[in-house]
Order: structure tokens, then sequence, then C-alpha cells
């Protein structure tokens, strides 16, 4: 809302602060006590990490629950839903990826102001979409028309992966220096960012029916494009012994990657060039590195830290898994938190 | 928003329009025709049941989404948040229970126009009170902050249990004529009918914090009441081989049997009295009779089909369960459809 010191952007600034967020979950999380009886399942230690993990009887689940956010304004606005029904898919399927589960299926959660049929058809196409690029089942829904309490449509869901005969989930306990880091590249924004891309769009009036300087479609295409689905890649490589750990690199940019170890430093020393769009944005906020490296994936939407001397076979397996542009980006040392040497960034903490 | 004909509300005239919903879904899951391979589990069929099966490695899960509505709207009138926090998981749990499974778990999904640490902190015990009395974990969550979308909460989650050892899902197969049908009480509306409740309330101007005429509470904590938990009840009978079927008794009132079976009748022929809570939303509204049993749950949350001769044992059962006060509410017969004969109703379908 309001501007921030100087003539830059923080993503603090466009009215999303993530600290307040997180200390006010703080608050929410500490009124729940109770601990279930062993006979509801069996909760595994997975703190801060992408998915939740429960033991039920002979088999471990991974749970995630994420919505597209701020993202589907911008649907709103340009009348397209598609792209953002593919991504309810997208942001809970690679967050199952990130700690090595196969996905199940998905339930989907639509909030909206009222009934409308041809956005419903849409929605589902996106859909349909993203559950056969993650090779996973409809497992529910819910769509709730709430008219007095939202004023536009609200997209969401919940992920149920499991971990086929063999496999253990992979929560970066295995991380050690020397490991190599390989990152996916990402489609666009993916689904963060938008409360500032919007914002930006709106007061710098930026047509979004035209192409940016530099882009070859219509600003609106290019921005709801969506999601890049990692897991299907992922569980084709998951039971791999010299892949160490997993990261979705969603809100929170390269801090995502902290989530993977505290006693690791993550060294993005050949983070590769940006694509257009980031420049555009940055431009267009005068946006510094460093928020643009805490708020969106800059490029880069998943990373697969892997054994020492592996870099090599792993690009190759990864082509052969489906993912041809796969690249090292870094390696991981002894210490802490994020570095990118070249931008002099560092970062500590997830949030 | 528009009155019906004549001095009577409906649940349509009130801006749900149940039909219109059901048809608008029809063309989101038109959409949705990827079939997922079976290692990514395999779905059991449930056609229309309270809960989706999915045969994932050697277990079967149940899952279910189901947010609070425009319940929320109240709880934000009145500034409590617990009792919805609550329902949270009352209104998913007794999804699963009504296929038998034992819940493993909640996520919760909360979206807010901004961070409220005083309204965080209320959900968060709410929660704490359903998990407790659900016996089941929570599993993950998330909280979207988009105020450029809602204009108040909206307060979801997805739920998930499994079949213990031994324990198959109770679909409403094995329902026989002759089955008794036995019912347990509700402790209000639960969650649902309230955008029609809420347009009463205000269109008749009533006073919110004064009890209700007979009422012994004031209206608003009478209709912020949460939603009985059933599932520990039901988790501690279902697997008794003479229990038939399950309903949970929520949007649809007591169109919810249908989904159990389409060729057996449910004769409702020993519905107790409904609370004071239902005659006054009734008067309020010159509701009729079909609109209160298909809005409301009208005093009956919770239903459990029995084998012919066994009803008395059940309610027994039931009681050393924690159900003090079920009771014996009808019987199946050959047909289909609902009907309450002393009230001269038959609903046939569930929508």
């Amino acid at each position: 809302m309001a501007r921030s010191s100087g003539s830059g952007w923080t993503y603090a600034s466009s009215g999303v602060d993530r600290g307040a967020i997180t200390s006010a979950l703080g608050a929410l999380l500490a009124g729940i006590r109770y601990r279930a009886p062993r006979t509801a399942g069996r909760l595994l230690p997975a703190r801060g990490h992408f998915a939740g993990l429960v033991r039920v009887g002979a088999e471990t689940l991974a749970l995630t629950t994420d919505t597209v956010g701020t993202k589907v304004a911008l649907a709103e606005a340009v009348g397209r839903f598609e792209e953002v029904g593919q991504d309810i898919v997208g942001v809970n399927v690679n967050d199952l990826a990130a700690v090595g589960a196969r996905p199940v299926g998905l339930l989907d959660t639509i909030v909206c102001r009222d009934v409308d049929t041809a956005i419903l058809r849409s929605l589902g196409r996106g859909i349909d979409r993203g559950l056969r690029q993650a090779g996973c089942h409809l497992l529910g829904g819910e769509t709730a028309v709430v008219g007095d309490q939202v004023a536009g449509w609200d997209l969401g869901g919940t992920a149920v992966g499991y971990f086929p005969k063999g496999r253990r989930p992979i929560l970066g306990r295995a991380l050690r220096p020397g490991d190599h880091l390989i990152g996916l590249p990402s489609s666009g924004f993916h689904a963060n960012g938008y409360t500032l891309v919007r914002r930006l769009v709106t007061e710098r009036g930026v047509d979004l029916r035209a192409p940016r300087p530099g882009g070859r479609t219509a600003v609106a295409r290019e921005l709801l494009r969506p999601t890049r689905i990692y897991a299907s890649v992922v569980d084709r490589v998951a039971d791999e012994p010299t892949l160490h750990g997993l990261a979705h690199l969603s809100g929170g940019g390269v801090r995502n990657l902290v989530r993977l170890h505290d006693a690791r430093a993550f060294v993005l020393d050949r983070w590769p060039r940006p694509p257009g769009l980031f420049g555009w944005i940055r431009e267009l906020g005068g946006l510094d590195d460093r928020e643009m490296f805490q708020t969106f994936n800059m490029g880069i939407g998943f990373v697969l830290a892997v054994a020492r001397g592996t870099a090599e076979a792993w690009i190759g397996r990864l082509e052969r898994a489906g993912a041809r542009d796969a690249r090292v980006i870094g390696r991981v040392t002894r210490g802490s938190g994020v570095t990118i040497p070249d931008r002099h960034l560092a970062f500590e903490g997830y949030s």
C-alpha cells in the first residue's frame, strides 16, 4: 500500500508482511496443544518442511495445503481461469515433490462470490491439465459460495502423497558439504509475489494486453503462465540414494533452501541469468536483488541437492526423467543460510 | 436476496441455490477427464458419498474437504471465533465418520482479509478443542492473506481418515429393509443454513445479544454453538457387523440419507420434536416443513442404520461409546427416498 523508503518497493510495502504473518501464525499454533493417540497415526518430525508426514498403518503419507493466492485476482481481471486451475495442482504437488513423495491426488477448495459456470468449466480444464502432468487423482473438492465474505475467488487445495515401497521421505538430513545443487527452471512467477506484481502493474499503468519490452506475448498471458509441475520428474528419480535433498522455491524464493538443514550453507555461485520477465518487474518496481531473490523464484523453481561428484550423472538422469533443462546452480558447504556471492547476498532463516 | 412467492422464505431465495451449484459443479467436473495410473493409488467407488476413498499401498484412506461456510460471517459480526475454529474440525471429521473411517487428522485453510493475531489465537483454541474431541492430529495448514479477494474470513479444512486393520468402509451397501435408523442429536444448526439464518436475523431485526423467546442464552451464542463431533463415538462402534450405514446430516438435511442407497427408502416415523431453536427460525422466516428438513438438521446430526432387531443393543452400545442420547428415529424399507409420514413429507434425491 504505502511506498517503502526510497524509490524501491518491497514485498512488505506491497501489503504482504511475512514477519507479521509468521508471528500471527504463532498465536494460532500456540492454541493447538492436543497430541492425538498413536491409534490416529503417528506424526513424523518434519518441522518447517514442505509437507507434513504421518505414518498410518503400513504407509507414510505426505500432506500439504496451499492456495494460489492473489494470482487469482489477476485471472479475474483478465477473465482467464484455466491457468490458475492448473496452479491449484502445481503449488501443492510441488510441495509433495519436495519431500520425495509420489502424489496420490488433490482435493480442491474453490471459494467464490457466486456461481459462474464458465469459470468453473475453465477451472476444471486447468485442474485436469495439472493432474495429468502430476499423474495423480482428483480425490475430492469443495465449492463454497459465500458472497458475503468474498469479493472474488479464492483457489486452493490439499494434496496427498505417499512413499512407494522402499522409498523414504527426503528431508535434507543427508546433505553434506560438497553436494551439488541442481536447479530446474520455472515457467515464470508460478504463484508467488502477485500482490506486489499486481500493485506495480496497476501503479505503473501497464497495459496487460500488450507485450512488455522484450516480451513475445501479452503481459497478462505471461503473468498467468501456470506453475511448472516438478512432481513427475522428481518421482522418477526419488529412489536414487545420491539424492540428498529437495526444495520447492515458492514464497520466500531462495530462502526455501534454509528449510532443508540448519547446519549447512547453500552457496548459489552458478545461478543462471533470470529470464526477462524478472528483470522487467525489477525495473518496474525499482526492486533490489535481495527483495527479488526472497520474493520470486528468479528463474529456478525447484532444487535438488545431490552427492559430490554425481552432478553430470544427475543432469543426464533428470533429462531422461523429462527435465532437459536441469543445471548446476551451486553447492552445499559447512555453515548456514543461503549466499549468492556474485550479487553479494546472504540470507539467514526462512522467514 | 429476493423474497420467494408468498410470505415464506426458502433457502434458494436467501441466496443459496443448491440446484444452480450442482449444475455449475457439473461443468467443473466435466473438464476433469484424466484417470491417473494405479501407481498413484487406486480410487474406490464411493459416488455421492461423504468422503472419497483411495487405496494407497496397504491402506485405504478416506478424504474429505469442507468449509464452515457463512457461519463465519456471524462469528465476525459477534467477534467470537473459537466456535467456528472447532467447526473446521467438526464439519470434516463427521464426513469421515459417515464412511466409518477413523480420523488421522486435519489440514486447515484460513483465508483472510488481514492478519489478526487475536482471531488466529481464538481459531487455534477452537481447532484444538475439535481435534481433542475427534482424537486426531493437526497435519498442516495454510493461512492465505488475500485482502483484495475477501471481505471477511473463510474457514475450511481437509480431513484424512483411515480404516484400522479389519475394518472396511461403511457405504450403505449392506442396508436392508427392516434396518433401524438411530439418530444422534445435534448441538444446533452446526454449520448449515447460515445464509438463510443470517438474512432472517438481519431482516427481522433480531437482537443477537438477547435470548430468543424460550431461549436461555444470547441468540448469538446459540447460533455459534459448535458442530457436535460424532467421529469418536462412531469410531468405537464401526467394527460392529450389524452396522449397515452411516449418514452425516449436514447441508441438505435429511436428504443426506439418500446418499446411502438408491434402492432403499428411509422412513422417519419416530423423528423427535426438534429443539426450540428450530421452531424459532421457522417462525421467523415463515418456513415450511419441507424447507426446514432439507436445510437444517432439525435436531439430529448423525444417523446410523443397524440390523433389524438390534436397536436396543445399539442404544446401549452407543451409550457406552459416549453417546447417551441416541434414539431410534425410523426404519429402512423397500423403495427409495426419504419420507417423514407425520409431516407428509417425501424427498427424492440428494440435491
